[in-house]
Parts: structure tokens; C-alpha cells; sequence
């Protein structure tokens, strides 16, 4: 046997000692205590599934992601690369029966394929939930109210829930020709007015969804913006995009409405949720560290027709947010 | 995108809902507790790992069962197999200039190849501890009532550790031809003593030597075992290893030593372990739910020449013997 020096681990691995193990864990037992005590179960998948698993309900864009393998039938396999995938395939297949609805909670990795070099973690540790079985805006505010919880819990002390409805945008690109439909997608993401703006006209929107477009990017801030929104909702889907969220922000406390922000053009989630959307912002981290909404087409995909609701923080980025003096 | 129903899961994986879920993470947490107040600091090695990782310290058998694919860097990699490997590199590579002796614990999942049809889970849950650079009988003794008391924590009625030391076995096998050993070492795991005592003629065995050799099968029991053991001793190492157990039975407390079975006739761990070795066992589970010993020669094939003694126990049998109101 060889004695020399042992390379170290893969690009991308978590190898985690002394205070990186004692934040994760203590944000995964903040996270077990509130599901738990809000009739959530945890759930373990497999680390490994079917490669199909994850193809069915995800984009794309995470397809080209899996961590794949052989396994030893000779069927394709991957690394978990999402909860939410695993859990819809458990409610299609051992939990068929169980009884709606259905309350699942989950803490544990989701492995990603990311390019050398690039310094990126190809193992992430998540956290998360879903409520299936349950299609009012009582079970949206039940996750939208537990996510603030976990992240009040950890005292992360400023951040924000930018949430949206698909149900507003959808309308606002029905019709028009996939390649125009590309275009403005890009421009509503950019949050870029000149071009939505443009592509409305070259495309020859009508005047309710030109209007409604424009005003897209400007369609950010607190309660008084689902007015707004509810002036230009260009059809009856859009309309009842907006009466459920004003329904949401009716229930949710005052409290909780501090970290909520409308963002009617946030539009990532489209083809994926069908209902509310939302991602996390922590001050002091450039990008989302969580994401969740509405996605009641999603388990039709795994032979279970339910509507489901959820959301997934990541659990690396709660954990280096804590003080040291909390690991 | 295919509707039709989604496939199960590959063979030997865990897909845990409810009370599986639960048992397990009492488990984990009753080990937990105990391990951090013992000083034990939890490490979470990658999922995955360059293969040599686990094929360095471990037999065949085990290299031979490693879940590998080849990573996107074209080297091969593995599913963790054994935390023990992975934590010899932890402290071959990052934690080499760690102030010891080192105390580490673990717990999840490893994985192992199994042959399909055979019915064997394919990723276990494990839980374990590692105490580096203290070579000492009392190091012996802190890791068996580590052991003992994660048992007691768990209130598994019926336990005993089958404790034997391959310093009073290998002096028996040394200098013999390698198929007159490897002969031996089958009678003696098979506790046969006419082959043993055939096999100690035919291999010209000396006069001490065959007496030992005979006597082993015989040589379980409890303290008394090491006195009939001591008598026999072949060599100065047998000696010392008898004298060893011999010290540590001393430390141990009555109600400890009530669970403590010597069995100087255990062999499976010849090659890997280098002092004391033991397996666990429970009443109503056919096999040994834990094992454990001391690997003096284990962290040197890693780049650091440390003295070191740890277990693993089976976190899904144990979790298997707990009761349901338990869970």
C-alpha cells in the first residue's frame, strides 16, 4: 500500500469540522423543533435515485446538473439533486395513501454537477418543507409563515421574502410566439423597461398587457402594490393572482408583513410553480438563500394529481450567518 | 413529460417516512449528547471521496464493495463506505496539525455495493467514534464505555461486547507458510478445534504454539478467560496483549464488565486491527450491530502516524430494537 500524502477531496465536497459542523447542526435543530411542532414529519429519501426522478419535475437547467452514475442493474442513477423531486416521488409511490393533507419537513444534502474550478459547492446542505394536499392560501401562508419563523429563530437579524404569484405573469406571455415570449422573459427578469417596452410593441401585445409589462419592473414594494397590480391585471388569472395575495398579506401578522416584499416580475419559477413564489434575502449575502412557492402541476408528473406548496433554505448559507459564539 | 407512475427506488436504498425517520434520529441524538459531553467533536467528511481514500486502509472485502463513479475530473471517486478512512485522511490532511490526542465522532450514511436480490441495504446508517493519538489502555477503555454507554442511553436490554486483542492471535500465525496460515485462520474463525489442532500437526506448529492454537475456541468468557489465556501465551506479544486486556478489565466498573465478554478467538479484524478488538451484539439481531478496536497502523497510510481507537455501531439496527413509543 502506498505511504505517501493523501490528495485531499473532490472540487466542490464539504469536508466539515469543529464550528462548520456545530452551525449546521444548529440550524437543523432549530428547523426539526419549529416543523416539528407546526405536525411537519421528516422524511429521509435516498441518497441516490432514479436519474428520471429528478428529470421529471426539474428544469433543464438542473437536468444538465445531476451528478450521474451507473448502477449496478445498469440503470441511471444520480445524487439527490432536490428534495422536492424525491418527496413528490415518495407521495406518488409509498405515501399514495397516506392521509391529506400531508405535512412533510426535511434536512440533509442535494449534490449538483458545477464546473472545475469555478469553486462552487457541488454539496449543499438544505432544509426545507411541503405541504401537500392543501390548495387554499391558508396552507401558502402556513409556509410563507414557516420559513420566517426558522429564519426569526436563527435571529438572522434583517431579511426578506420577495414574493410574486405566476399566476400575474403567465397571462402577460400567453399567445405570443415562443421566440418573442424568450425575449421578454429575458427582459422581465433584467427588470429592463426600454425593452419590455419594445417587445410589447414588436409583438403587438394588446394595450392591457403592453401597460401591464411596463410596468412590471416597477411592481415592487409592500402591501400597496397588489393595488396597483390589481389596475393592471390583464385577465381573470392575473386578477386572482393578486386577490390571493391580498388575501395572503390579510392573514399574515404585522410582524411578518415586515419581511415580506411584493415582487410581481420575479419570473425564475415560471414552467415550475403554479401559485405563489417567493426567494429569501439575507442582508450580507449576494444571492437568494432560499426559494419556495406554489407548484400544484408537480406531483401529476410523479402519478400523484395534489396540490402542494413548500419551500428549501440553504442550509450552508443560514449556517455561516450565525455568530461563532452561537456554533 | 412521461405521467405514467414513477419507479421505486434501487435496491438496498432507504427511503425513511415516520417512524423509520424517527428511531433514527433518537438514535443519532442519544449519541450525540453523549459523545459531546464526552469531549467528542462531530466531523461530516464528503459524501463522495477519491476511491483511494477507502481502498487505502481497508481489505479487499470492502474496496471490493465500493459504490464508485468517475468524476468530472476523470479520477474515480466513491460513495463514503466507512467514516474511519475518511477521518484518517481528515486528520492525514486538514487536521494534521491538530493538538491530540483528537477526539471525533460521527454519524450517517455509508455505502456499500450489494449484490441485487440479496436484500441488503446498500446505504446504512452508522454513528462512531475516533480517539487519535492516545495509544494508552485507558484510551482503550474510554472508547469501550463510549460504546456501553450509548447502549444503556438507547436502554437496549441485552447487550455484550465480544472483547479480544489480535496481539494474542497474530504471534499464532507468524512465521507459517501463507496458505497453512490462511487454513488456520478459517478453523479458527469457525472455532474448529479438531482442524485447529490437525492444521497446528500438519504446519509443524511449535509445541506452545499448538497448545494455544487449540485452546482458542475455548478462550471466550469472562475475566477468568484472560488468566487460562495468560497461561498460554506463546510469545511476549501474546503476553502483553493478555496483560493489556488484563488492564483494562481492571478500569472497567462491575456494571461495565457485565457486558464485556473476552474472546481471544475473534480473528476477522487481523489485518487492520493492531490491539484490542471487539464486536457488538444484542439480543434478537443475528449479527454484530457494532465493532470496533484499535488501529495503531491505520492513520500512517494516511500521512500521519498516529496511535488511534474507535467504533461503529449500526445506527439502523439500534434504531430497529427501540419501541415505537419510543420514537
Amino acid at each position: 500500500m502506498p505511504t505517501t500524502k493523501i490528495a485531499t477531496v473532490p472540487p466542490g465536497s464539504q469536508d466539515l469540522v469543529a464550528g462548520d459542523v456545530r452551525r449546521r447542526r444548529r440550524v437543523q435543530h432549530a428547523w426539526f423543533d419549529l416543523a416539528e411542532r407546526g405536525g411537519y414529519q421528516e422524511v429521509i429519501p435516498p441518497t441516490f435515485e432514479y436519474e428520471e426522478v429528478f428529470t421529471r419535475g426539474a428544469g433543464p437547467g438542473l437536468a444538465a446538473r445531476l451528478i450521474r452514475f451507473v448502477d449496478r442493474d445498469g440503470r441511471l442513477v444520480a445524487l439527490r439533486a432536490d428534495f422536492t423531486s424525491a418527496i413528490a416521488r415518495l407521495v406518488g409511490s409509498r405515501l399514495a395513501g397516506a392521509e391529506m393533507p400531508l405535512r412533510l419537513c426535511y434536512a440533509g444534502k442535494v449534490y449538483r454537477q458545477e464546473p472545475e474550478g469555478g469553486g462552487r459547492r457541488r454539496e449543499l446542505f438544505q432544509l426545507g418543507a411541503e405541504l401537500i394536499g392543501d390548495g387554499g392560501a391558508e396552507a401558502d401562508v402556513e409556509v410563507l409563515r414557516l420559513a420566517i419563523r426558522v429564519l426569526k429563530a436563527l435571529r438572522i437579524p434583517d431579511f426578506q421574502l420577495n414574493l410574486g404569484d405566476i399566476g400575474f405573469i403567465r397571462p402577460l406571455l400567453a399567445g405570443l410566439d415562443p421566440d418573442g415570449a424568450d425575449a421578454l422573459r429575458v427582459a422581465i427578469d433584467r427588470k429592463d423597461r426600454a425593452a419590455l417596452a419594445d417587445g410589447a410593441r414588436t409583438l403587438g401585445a394588446p394595450a392591457a398587457v403592453a401597460r401591464a409589462l411596463v410596468e412590471l419592473p416597477e411592481l415592487i414594494g409592500r402591501g400597496e402594490v397588489l393595488n396597483r397590480a390589481r389596475s393592471l391585471a390583464s385577465s381573470p388569472d392575473a386578477e386572482e393572482a393578486i386577490e390571493r395575495l391580498k388575501a395572503i398579506d390579510g392573514m399574515l401578522t404585522a410582524e411578518e408583513r415586515e419581511h415580506v416584499v411584493y415582487d410581481l416580475g420575479e419570473i425564475r419559477g415560471l414552467g415550475y410553480y403554479t401559485g405563489i413564489q417567493f426567494e429569501v434575502f439575507v442582508a450580507g449575502v449576494g444571492r437568494a438563500v432560499g426559494f419556495g412557492g406554489r407548484y400544484d402541476g408537480l406531483l401529476g408528473l410523479y402519478g400523484a394529481e395534489r396540490p402542494a406548496v413548500g419551500f428549501a433554505l440553504q442550509t450552508d448559507d443560514l449556517a455561516e450567518l450565525l455568530p461563532e459564539a452561537d456554533a
